[in-house]
């Protein structure tokens, strides 16, 4: 029998699971429509029964279940009051799924996922002491000190996302103002293509984009052919990302930050003008210390491997 | 035989040191004057002849030396460029001390000694994640996560005092601008005054002392006789200390936060205004679950203390 664990991520339009080997490789994988499913009940239902599909495809034994969901409660093993899924209050999502399923189930925020996926698969692999930042809608942090995720005292550490950069700043969906992902995730990037075009002259083929279709993908193709409001808004961009991750330095002195998700795609584009501004802007007595990377997870399965990772984690400890 | 710690403080000025017992008791203490010493050889000699007697004064048996020192790594046990002491470059303080005493040496900064004593002799014993903030001339903070110290890659982490708060703001000893310590410490508070005697239009007894010669006391004593000025400048340092508190919450989740030194001596005149500040300001997530508390620390010998109990953390695990 292979030893094997099922990764498991829950987003608000699908959720995707796998069996994860210990060498990184998904040898079953799946997904389910998360909408579907508007009882918490039907959901746990389904996915058991989807896990216990895929282990028949071969000879497993399962070692666990690793959950990485949003607004979820490593400790309690919940998902608390997320915004953008169905299911409303505190969900106990880990007992829920023991019930069906008897073996150990761990629940954590997607970022917390991949960062351990990154410590177990990934760049980070002889790492203790490092960051990764999840750029996509918002900015999803998991940080790892001394080879251990930082839960804190409520389990919703690593909220950097809502640090606040700019008192008085851009509104942000948490309601309060000037919060470091409303600069520095795919959507800041477009916030700023709004607020350069209303301030610079020049042509930008990015006055023929509607705001409501303006990705962080097209502004950087937009850079890329040297377009003056997106190569703005990318240098913007990484100034409030690199402020960010200075600040971040002076707490814990990583020894890495890895970048993830849509706007890492932007690749040197944005790492190169984000190792310069940490650079300049970091307590002297860090620079040179921090690596800003880019993930070196495969992202077709990030998801998957990063939620696995924290059951493989914890099996090798 | 008594089992026994030593601790040390090393400071610019003074050197003060003392047995610790179990229980946090003093059973001996002492003191040399630091810049007496401009030889680090001189100085590790009469440190080492001082803890010997003070051993003779009873049936002792020596567990360790912990030492709190200014720009201390605790993974090398060296004291590095420090601004403030005659030695300069690398010293290898921990080696040269084994040299002429065979026990456990552990250096480490003022700050994260603070959070260690804070930890095992003071308010914290219960808990796993909390910081210290310490507000004297400058801001120094210890962070404590799943009951570790955070010293991160580099041995250095926990640089509070250099975050930036406000970009481009107030000139910092460290050469860059806008530094959490120049807003909220004790010298921070004093620029707050000075700043808001040129703005405001009020008498204040302030305006009758010389800028060199104010001091955090005096403002807080005339803010506990209304001075309109010492008022504000509490309120705007309490609000800009709350500030980084509530960023610091947003990365680790501690339990409680701890303010010593000379700024914490003004009592509920700050830590009301800091409460209500950080419960305003920080995410909604963490609304009502971070204390702020006032050291649990006698503060007669809180530093001796603090050293002493980076060797009784040790011993205890």
């Amino acid at each position: 029998m292979k030893e094997i664990v099922a990764g498991v991520d829950i987003g608000g339009t699908n959720t995707v699971y796998g069996l994860v080997d210990r060498e990184g490789g998904v040898v079953a994988e799946g997904s389910l429509n998360t909408v579907s499913y508007p009882e918490i009940n039907d959901f746990v239902s389904a996915l058991v029964t989807a896990i216990n599909e895929l282990l028949l495809t071969g000879d497993f034994k399962l070692l666990g279940i690793g959950i990485g969901a949003p607004n979820a409660n490593y400790y309690k093993g919940t998902i608390e009051l997320a915004p953008n899924l169905a299911w409303k209050g505190i969900v106990p999502l880990g007992d829920l799924i023991r019930a069906k399923i008897d073996v150990p189930v761990i629940v954590t925020n997607d970022a917390n996922a991949a960062a351990m996926g990154e410590m177990i698969f990934g760049g980070a692999k002889d790492m203790k002491d490092f960051i990764v930042l999840t750029l996509g809608t918002g900015l999803g942090s998991g940080i790892m000190i001394n080879g251990q995720m930082v839960y804190g005292h409520t389990g919703f550490a690593g909220e950097l996302g809502h640090v606040t950069i700019v008192p008085g700043g851009r509104e942000c969906g948490c309601g309060r103002k000037g919060c470091y992902e409303t600069y520095a995730s795919a959507s800041g990037l477009v916030r700023t293509v709004l607020l350069l075009l209303s301030e610079m002259k020049e042509k930008s083929i990015l006055r023929d984009i509607k705001p409501s279709e303006l990705t962080s993908k097209k502004i950087a193709e937009a850079a890329a052919a040297n377009d003056p409001v997106a190569v703005k808004a990318l240098d913007f961009t990484a100034e409030k990302l690199a402020f960010g991750i200075h600040n971040a330095i002076g707490f814990s002195s990583p020894e890495a930050v890895f970048l993830f998700g849509g706007l890492a795609k932007a690749g040197e584009m944005l790492f190169e003008p984000v190792r310069k501004y940490v650079e300049k802007n970091v307590q002297p007595i860090f620079r040179g210390t921090v690596k800003i990377l880019p993930s070196g997870i495969p992202e077709k399965n990030a998801a998957v491997l990063g939620a696995a990772a924290l059951v493989w984690n914890e099996m090798l400890a």
